[in-house]
This record gives structure tokens, sequence and C-alpha cells, in this order.
């Protein structure tokens, strides 16, 4: 779709606990032109991510986004006109693009702009070798040092990074339990992911169905969710067991309660570490590497969830929270040229 | 004083949340004669700590000591007769010893049997050169990984092991600020044990205090209470902050709520971890080589809180958690021999 507008989203109100879409506001503007330094990209695919509640809240590990600007989002583009050394008209590059039709940058400000290798698409450039893919890799490898035989549960195990994430304790030898919300949710999660079972967090209890499902305890926890998953984790860590948090789905009020059964660290010296695919840059080459080996070998797969059309990142954002996306949630803004 | 019976505390219900004294009961028993391999211990000081609580409620880095068995308890003695090769009596011990006046030992239960150094007096084998030094120490040094210039809290910092543990991160360089109840305390502290400042959480909004007083933010958080405190540090976390987790005093019932802030450890990657001093028994020469120089130096102090007399062990242990006890929590049983 060729628009000789700039359609944006822009934020207008901080959230309060849960999203409600109406933090958005609709506009557009001028497309912009490149300065000397600068490329114009057109955005091809919004990735939609759970994170992004965070900087529409608050300072993290970038400051919060300013109200009144675009909203702020990992895409995929297509570069249109290059004033910059590194890159030519038709390069497709991934970085913080936002929800519009066009931004220009020049790749010194938050997520850079990097090329998308040619053997990947512009779409899984966003998920398995993308942030979640960078995630789910040091997450497990590094915060969670998963290791043959020991028992991993990975909770969000439908979404993005946890599906990627269970998968890689599988490949790495381990008993892999996933937490997800609905029978077909959970289903592709055993059939097509491999996990070794997984809990419907919406029809079972998690508690019982844990202590079955990890006679032998926990060893590594992949938290996506927080909530009452982590809370019943706790309940059954072994003996160091690693929590690898990498987000708080559930948290939806920053005074909801931590979980209960932290003091259970103490008793068994467990670890707690936060941490994002974002930690890591210099080791990307790494992650990607193995990422790519295991998916050219089938044993990574990467469900998408896709709505079209810009008009629909506000919508597409809150199924991230609602629980009604499956998989990696993509908006699909326009197709690339050849 | 000579008795010719072993008296003991005898645990007879297992705690529910906050402690009554109720869960322990008197007895008389004969004084125990030494097996090959073994030598009997009369015990002079018992050491009063926090855990003895979980021991006491469940299973964790021991089992939960069994109903209708003696209260088990650190503790000092005086080898009285010895049938154990590296024994003679007259030697000065200490191990997991219980509330009574006799034990027979073989070393080979959980605690051991270690010989206090000639240069160390029993009393302060049990706190500055026992498990406190060592929680203190690796706390601060393995686990906190403190470094010169950085902000630290302790809570329980009037405590056996949060004074030391404040202590020796003043000693390292860094900004150390305590939590305790009461002014008193507060002002031991800051006078006696060199902390930079105190806050009193009977009377102090402890949020607002920390904000006054820690204007970099916390890296480290020393942690013996858990509540209000570990949840207001939460919020004050700054990236790759670490959180010691020594105890939760203040957790009265396995239900309490866990800290909301938690989730701050994802955004600013956190870590929270448990620990116990035990964990580096292959390295007490090195944290009792630093302790004893420091001390000697003068740069650590650590107050005692006595209370005479083996029947008063259940008081003893009830103030810990009543915040009526101020410095390391001792019984006296009985004086050495010479």
């Amino acid at each position: 779709m060729t628009v000789n507008r700039n359609r944006q989203w822009i934020l207008s109100i901080r959230p309060a606990g849960q999203l409600t879409g109406d933090e958005f506001s609709w506009n557009e503007a001028p497309i912009p032109e490149p300065a000397d330094g600068q490329v114009l990209i057109r955005i091809l695919w919004l990735s939609l991510d759970p994170a992004q509640r965070i900087w529409m809240s608050r300072d993290s590990y970038k400051p919060a986004i300013p109200l009144d600007t675009v909203m702020q989002s990992f895409a995929a583009g297509q570069v249109l006109e290059s004033r910059h050394l590194d890159f030519k008209a038709g390069d497709l590059v991934r970085g913080d693009f936002g929800w519009q039709d066009y931004v220009v940058a020049d790749g010194t400000t938050f997520g850079g702009i990097h090329k998308i290798l040619p053997s990947v698409s512009p779409n899984l450039a966003l998920s398995l070798f993308g942030v979640n893919g960078m995630t789910a890799y040091f997450g497990m490898k590094d915060v969670g040092q998963a290791k043959a035989g020991e028992t991993v549960v990975v909770s969000g195990a439908a979404g993005a990074t946890g599906s990627i994430a269970g998968q890689i304790a599988k490949i790495l030898g381990c008993r892999v339990i996933g937490t997800a919300g609905g029978k077909e949710k959970c289903d592709w999660v055993v059939k097509e992911a491999h996990f070794d079972a997984a809990i419907d967090y919406k029809s079972e209890d998690i508690g019982s169905r844990l202590s079955e499902l990890c006679p032998k305890g926990v060893d590594v926890f992949f938290d996506n969710t927080g909530g009452t998953v982590l809370n019943e984790v706790l309940a059954r860590i072994n003996l160091r067991a690693r929590i690898a948090l990498c987000g708080s789905i559930s948290k939806g009020s920053p005074t909801d309660p931590g979980p209960a059964n932290y003091s259970n660290l103490t008793a068994r010296r467990g670890r707690m570490e936060g941490f994002t695919g974002l930690d890591y840059p210099e080791r990307a080459p790494e992650a990607f590497e193995a990422l790519g080996r295991w998916h050219r070998e089938g044993k990574l797969v990467q469900k998408e969830d896709v709505l079209l059309g810009l008009e629909n990142a506000p919508r597409a954002l809150l199924r991230l929270f609602t629980g009604e996306n499956f998989g990696k949630q993509l908006v699909k803004v326009a197709d690339a040229t050849a």
C-alpha cells in the first residue's frame, strides 16, 4: 500500500494498570525527509511486545515514551532513501521505528538500525531472529543455566519468547513444562513445540498440575507472566534453582502483591534475576547462529499471529494482555518492494 | 553450675505463624554417655537465630526438627569426656548441640563439631566467628558483590548478622544505610557500628527516608527481614542491583504477600538470591581471617544480648521476632572450667 502521508499512532495518555486502547490517538503528518547521515525507512511490520506497556508507563532500560510523540515499537522496514554510508535504498532493516508508516533514523538512538540477513524474512527478524530469539536464548542459557536432565518450567509457553525458550530447553536435554491459556494453545505447545507437557492455567489447578508434572521439583523457571504461576513454581523450586524473570504480563497494577513464596529463595538458595534479550548485543551473532541452525534442522518453530493494517496496532497490543494472541503478535503495515 | 540431670527443651508443637513459646516443653533426662567415636559436651552458650523458626516449621537446608525431640540450636560447649581421636577433655567446641545441658556427638551430623580457636571466646565463636560472621561476609562479598562507592542497605542492622554485614560494607568503601527498630538501636548503628545513617522503621517512613538517604539509588540490599523494607528497597534499586536474601523475620505466615515491587528486578536486571553462611564451609578460614583482622583493628564491633539460664531459651528466641533483642541473642547456660 502506498500512502503519501505518514500515518502515526501517538501516545497521548499513560496507562493506569491494564491497557484500554484509549492511550493512543491517530495522527497524519507529512512524510519526513532524511538529512545527511539519515535514512528514510518505509515500515513493513510492527512487533508487539509486552515490554511496550512498560515503555508507555515509566522509565526502564530506556526512558518512558514522551507523551504526545509516536508510540515506540520494534519494527522491520525497507530503506527508501539513504543519506547514510552504511545503507542503500532497498535494504531491509529492523529497529525501534515506532507505530507509523515512515521514519527517518540515523542508527544512534535506542534500538539502532540493523540490517536483516538475506536469508531471514522481515517478520522472522522481529521474532526468532530478533528480540524474542535473543531473549529466549540468553534467558535459558545464561540466566537460567539450564542443563540436561533438569526440569524447566516456562510460563507464556505459547507466546513468542516462551515458545522459543521451551524449545531451546528441550534441545538442551531438559524436561520442559509450559503454561498457556486454553486447550488450543496447550495442544500446540506439546504437539508443535514439543514440550513434554502443558498446563492450561484457565482450566487446571496450576499447583497440583506442577506437582504431578515436576515430580523432581523445578530447577529453572523462565517466567513471562508472574502471578500465580510464579508463586506456585517458587513453592516447588529445588536447591539452587534459577528463575529468569523476563516479564510480568499478569501484573496489572504496581500494587498487585508479589509472590508470597519468594522466601523459598532463602531456604533453597534460589536466584531470581531480571534480564532482557537486549543485554547481550555483542553476543547476538552467537545466538542467531544457534537459532538459525536449530531452525534449519526443524527443531525450532515460530508461530505468528498477524493483524493487517497500521490502524490495528493498538488492538494488536491489547491482545498480548488479554491472552487472545497466539504466537508472535505482528501487524503487517506494507509489503516490501522488489 | 553443676547439674546432674540433662535438662532439655523439647519441641512439642510446630509453630503456626508467630512463635508463642508454647511450642516447647521442659524435660529432664539422664546425662548421656559417649560411645566409641563420641564426645560428651557440656553446653555453655546457646545461639538464638531467626532460622530456628524455620527449622521448627519445615524442611529447609536441613530436615525439620522432629517433634518430641530436643530443640536444635547452634551452641558452644566444652568437651567433658572424649572417645573421639580429634578431641580431648577441656576442648572448647561449637556445633548444633541443642537446647540442653549435655550432648553426645560424633561430628557427623548437621553442624559438625568445630574446635574454637584459642584466641576466640566461646560467645564470639557463636556470632562474629560463627554463622553470623560467615553469613555477613559471604552475603556481602559473594552474593552482594559490594564494591567501593556503591550504596548498600542492610535491614536488621542492629542484629547479629546485619550489624556485621553493614560494617563489612563500610570497610569495603560503600555508603551504608541500616534499618532498625527504635532510637536506641538506630543510635548504636550509627555511633558504634559506623553506618552512614539508620532508619527507624517504627517511627519513620521507610520509603521517603530511603529516597533521602540513597539519592543515587540502591546497589546492594542485605535483607534480614523482608516485608516493607524489601518492597521499598526494590522500588529504588539501580541497574544490576543485588539483593542478598538472608532471612525474612517479618514474614509471619507463609501466605503473607511477597514484595509487589519484585517486578523491578526485570526492568532493572536485578538479582535476588537466597543464601546462608553455611554454604561456604571450605572458605571459612578466609572469612575468619578477615573478620579477625578487622576485629583486632577495631573496625568490627559485635553487640551481645545475653539471657542467663537454660530455662530462658524460649523467651530468648521470641525476642528475635518481637524486636526486643539488641545485638546477638545468646543464652548463657554454664561457665567453662579451667
